[in-house]
């Protein structure tokens, strides 16, 4: 299918801060064929969209999530960390069904693709049903079997681990990637972890890992290892690899210089970390080492939604106040973390989170016809400061319409609603 | 006119935490007449809704901005105060006319109506045509004339509140109110703010006044006056008054004892305070103080938005990560402090804020069929942690419906829009 944006505004997020204030974006098939100023003739294209009072921008990228837990949104919340886990969270998690997940992603999902995600990296269990529910909401995704390296299922992950490798990766038209997901260094030892290591090779796949969430978490791993989380994991090997590490907030120097060494990436989890009061990671201190800091939201019930528009403006506004420095994180930087940062660091740089010739047409379209868009002095400071997941007007991944004029298309987004509620009633009583 | 909200969960903020899963709300011409639980007929209503899926609540209450900085709106972001101040936001400010603050004003209130708040505390200049945009709008709001103690525009300011007071206060079928704007300590030496004090006596009015926004300031006025800028407004007598103090981001304990016995409201304004790195007010040690704080978003060219769920949400957010305590500020005070709390700075705690019989009618009706309201396990929760502005469905100001299913009933949206977009060209040409 050919398709052709007409007369829009593009922030490209390709380098420099050039925005086209008019200019068109050509795509054929899954990939971005032309982009440039002024306008182009329509003819030979399929569908054309016409971009007046609208911006087209890279697709945004959720670099840490589980996105079943929508289902838990808003159960337990405003608890001490360890009472809300062992007392809410994980109770009402052991109760969840394969089926229970499938449809707790797909809830996820409409909420991700109308709030203009196009990619998110995921981290949980049957994810063979959350492979299902991406391959046919047509989303982008990067899905890591949660693997805790105590206990019976300990084995078992490896084995799950391999079998979503077989089934699922570069499936869905090229839109799935599997990762390997050792949950955290307090949850899987270092022989553990080290196996991970060797096996991500042998699998040639990245590694999503949680990685120093809390200031405790450091202290016991320091207390039981005698180094801190990240330390622990480069002893492991699993720099080896390629590394999604979720959270990093509470980091020592030397930590960060091993993250810059490792090519690592780091998901900022800003919300989650404010809400949970885990801390604030040292975002602008990663991010002048050079390290590929993205953004992620985590699961819904730390947060509790899944709006990466809402991410990009408390990134940009926690670091602004935290450093007592306006000028820290302007609204361009957070944008590109959560476009172009965010391909990195899932290792899909070279494919995602830009509009440039030869890249995936992962984009998505913003109105800009609302009285909190208006004026337009700078559009990406009124997207990062004022915009609203509502503003997400239409969204293509890999060339298709996923969302038109805030219709889903790809799912049924009320049979979808309805189900969740049903699971939800069945989980409380 | 008479309404029934029927079959609708209910959120009455009216002392304790309980929901109504499912009432009713009669309204006859300006106020709450009847609210309960389950149905009730419907004989005699000339307008019934079916709140089914929906939830009504107290509409939200902006406690401190200067609307008609919507023109400015992401002019100029990400830079040190005083530069941003000095090069960019006062010269701009400075080719304002009567007619762009109306205009401005007005794409506020359709900003502002759309992300549900019915009620705003308004500090600017042209005050009267402010006035004229709420009357129009059917908004209610609480208007100051900015009054500056040094320069020629000092002496003005004392005859144009007064003209102020005797043209609006208690106008627009009673929504407007008029209150005395004393910029801040460090923009009104002590015989002005006396003068200021012993004038908002004379004419019964309250104060909205700028207080410890920067450590800056603080320095500089104990510099000056040996004395904090709460103990100098305190030595000024303006306490004698009821004083609505924005910002107090940098208090001292004798200061917050000050504000305790002074009755005084605070306007604690998260985002405004974290864009310009202002630092964090002590709002929990401010409730505990039991000061009434409530929420602002300031203008929209330290926001960028004049959003209020917005707002509480990352109000919440930053102070349990401030305090590293997740319990510290839980959803429903968020909840309070927007509603209640706002009533109360504003000096209409008996009027507005809570939906009780004999209160304003000032509702909103929120729309939970989305998948990020969804699961249902705790309203006030989805509401602060996952709600959006595009969630308000109508909204009720004064028994009238000012808004119906996103559409503004009270304003032309296209031509405020339209005319703001031409007004912000002519600036910056």
């Amino acid at each position: 299918m050919k398709i052709l944006l007409n007369d829009i505004s593009i922030i490209p997020v390709a380098g420099g801060t050039q925005i086209i204030e008019k200019g068109y974006v050509a795509i054929e098939d899954s990939l971005i064929t032309d982009i440039g100023n002024g306008q182009i003739g329509t003819d030979g294209y399929d569908l054309v969209i016409d971009g007046k009072d609208k911006v087209v921008m890279p697709g945004l990228i959720n670099t840490h999530t589980h996105a079943a837990m929508t289902l838990l949104r808003s159960y337990a919340d405003d608890l001490p960390l360890m009472e809300w886990l062992e007392t809410k969270i994980w109770p009402l998690e052991s109760q969840l069904t394969a089926e229970d997940i499938y449809w707790g992603t797909k809830l996820a999902i409409v909420e991700m693709i109308k709030s203009g995600t196009t990619t998110f990296a995921d981290m949980y269990f049957y994810m063979d049903e959350v492979a299902r529910a991406v391959d046919e909401s047509g989303v982008r995704a990067c899905l890591a079997r949660g693997m805790v390296g105590v206990g019976p299922e300990s084995e078992k992950a490896f084995v799950e681990s391999k079998d979503l490798v077989n089934k699922w990766h570069k499936q869905g038209d090229g839109r799935i990637t599997i990762m390997l997901g050792p949950h955290a260094p307090y949850t899987c030892p270092p022989e553990y972890l080290k196996r991970v290591a060797a096996f991500a090779k042998e699998l040639k796949t990245g590694i999503h890992i949680h990685v120093a969430e809390t200031s405790g978490e450091v202290a016991n791993t320091i207390k039981e290892y005698g180094k801190t989380p990240v330390e622990l994991l480069k002893d492991a090997g699993l720099f080896e690899n390629h590394v999604l590490a979720a959270h990093c907030v509470h980091l020592s120097d030397n930590d960060i210089a091993i993250l810059a060494a490792s090519g690592a990436g780091v998901a900022h989890n800003p919300e989650s970390n404010m809400k949970l009061a885990s801390g604030i990671a040292p975002v602008p201190k990663l991010l002048a080492a050079g390290i590929p800091v993205a953004l992620g939201t985590d699961g819904a019930s730390s947060n509790n939604n899944l709006d990466m528009i809402q991410e990009m403006r408390t990134c940009a506004l926690l670091h602004k106040v935290n450093s007592m420095d306006p000028t820290v994180l302007p609204a361009y930087k957070a944008l590109e973390m959560a476009t172009v940062n965010g391909a990195e660091t899932l290792g899909l740089g070279k494919e995602i989170g830009r509009l440039q010739k030869g890249y995936k047409a992962d984009m998505i379209i913003i109105n800009l016809e609302e009285a909190h868009q208006i004026p337009r002095y700078d559009i990406v400071a009124n997207l990062v400061y004022a915009g609203q997941a509502s503003d997400v007007d239409t969204v293509i991944i890999n060339g298709k319409i996923v969302m038109e004029n805030r219709i889903i298309r790809t799912l049924n987004e009320g049979e979808i609603l309805k189900t969740a509620k049903k699971i939800a009633t069945r989980l409380v009583n």
